[in-house]
């Protein structure tokens, strides 16, 4: 078998994020952990860790998370069937979610699961078209992102549609856009993008035939996005869901009212992630889409 | 004189986090960055990088970061005394600013200036902890933080202060604290946390005497935060101007009214940082207190 003290300070230190928090989450002395570590390497015959700050995984490296995060969720089965076991501490799940499904309906869709599973989450934020690489490296149990293809060992399944309108404030529009929302004038009028990964903007912008490079705003925070709209700053594409009151009041206006750009969301999770993942699975199914559109 | 081209380069990669998006900024091919990057690291006589995903800058690179940083906004100013320069595209600004200031006050505070300044910002998320790490690497012109020491080349202001509350829905309250919010409790009622750096948490607890380990969901996500807080994942420490509205619906309760933890807020931006940076701090000064209290 495996040696489990070994894998647990890998595991503790790129899920920690560096071999100092890593060690204090696993109370152990830093040289301790520097020491499994060498010594897993020495074992495997191969490096695990990129020394980076933070430190990064190896290709083996992220296989033995993968494996990690996995045995993890048996042994969780496993302290039901022998109880025994159970530590009586609550189940922590560490999963990726895109920032906008945090802002909006994830939390009304799985409070209830968590609270009757007494598990405590770990969330990672990522966005909608990258989440998938935290699964890929091991980190994650399960993910909510926009792409369909399950990396392999997981399965994917599809959660509903998220759509998105472009809006901003009244004052913006009626700057940039008195005469109404034309091509000439849109790379001009400053876009808030959420990040390097999020294309949504120049999809809309697409549709109106534009394709080159334009001026935008970068806004790594779904409520600061929003906040931005309202002062004014720029225009952007956002949840409905995450709007709807804001555009009830008037503080933010659709730029073509009715024209949504819809994102597709689907939730990922590992074949063999044991009977908590599985149940979350089951419940996702029912409740998301209480907020979300069928596909 | 330096060779900007290759500092250039440098900036790119780490701006951008990779060769890849670093070449795409820039126009060139990813083996032109990665040559100019070769060449600054033998002119030099050191590297300037680590080679990891995403690069990290060396101690001598985050020094040449910071110059970068410190030249493009001088340059700014010599276009508006040499108009020809001038290439009638917005300025850039790289800001770092805490999660919940991006959430609440921040867009408001500064929309008119950017508005009339003509400039995009570029803002990176950053709690209010540890934000200042940005400055210190060059990565950014200014900061928004709680930490009142200002890193060398650099001056810090306090904008004033952000009361948090300790907050929960009704069914939590009903749940874990129906006969009052006890010591003994508290370390079982799972808190939310924001991440790794967010001992506002551990400082309420402390309030209490409780000093050991507590359960907690991890959430990097101010409005994820707010919804987890709804739908009763665990309490947690939020801005009071974040849910004001959720108080006055009832949605979230205090869990001993009226007990606040007070965090200031500073400026720190570059001392050399040109007129843009200047003035965003004279606008600052006036419009942060609108929404902070005084110190």
């Amino acid at each position: 078998m495996l040696d489990y003290k070994l894998l647990a300070a890998l595991a503790a230190v790129i899920e920690q994020g560096g071999f100092e928090r890593g060690s204090q989450a696993l109370g152990l002395s830093q040289s301790a952990i520097s020491q499994r570590i060498k010594l897993l390497e020495a074992r495997i015959g191969q490096p695990v860790l990129i020394r980076a700050t933070p430190p990064a995984p190896t290709d083996v490296g992220r296989r033995l998370l993968n494996h990690v995060q996995q045995v993890r969720l048996l042994e969780r089965d496993l302290q039901d069937q022998v109880p025994m076991l159970d530590d009586a501490m609550p189940e922590r799940l560490r999963l990726a979610i895109n920032a906008d499904s945090l802002a909006t309906w994830w939390a009304a869709a799985v409070g209830d699961f968590c609270a009757h599973q007494n598990v405590l989450l770990e969330l990672v934020v990522e966005d909608q078209e990258v989440g998938l690489k935290r699964m890929r490296a091991g980190e994650v149990a399960g993910c909510v992102c926009a792409a369909e293809r399950p990396v392999a060992g997981a399965n994917s399944e599809v959660l509903g549609i998220m759509p998105y309108l472009a809006v901003a404030s009244p004052a913006f529009i009626a700057r940039y856009f008195a005469a109404g929302v034309r091509a000439q004038v849109l790379p001009q009028a400053p876009a808030i993008v959420f990040g390097a990964d999020d294309l949504l903007q120049h999809r809309y912008l697409a549709t109106f035939g534009v394709t080159g490079s334009f001026a935008y705003h970068l806004c790594p925070s779904s409520e600061g996005f929003v906040r931005l709209l309202e002062s004014g700053f720029g225009w952007g594409m956002v949840p409905e869901l995450q709007v709807r009151d804001e555009l009830a009041q008037g503080k933010l206006v659709e730029l073509i009212p009715g024209r949504s750009i819809d994102v597709p969301l689907y939730w990922h999770y590992w074949r063999n992630g044991g009977r908590l993942l599985a149940g979350l699975t089951q419940h996702l199914r029912r409740t998301a889409l209480k907020a979300l559109l069928p596909l």
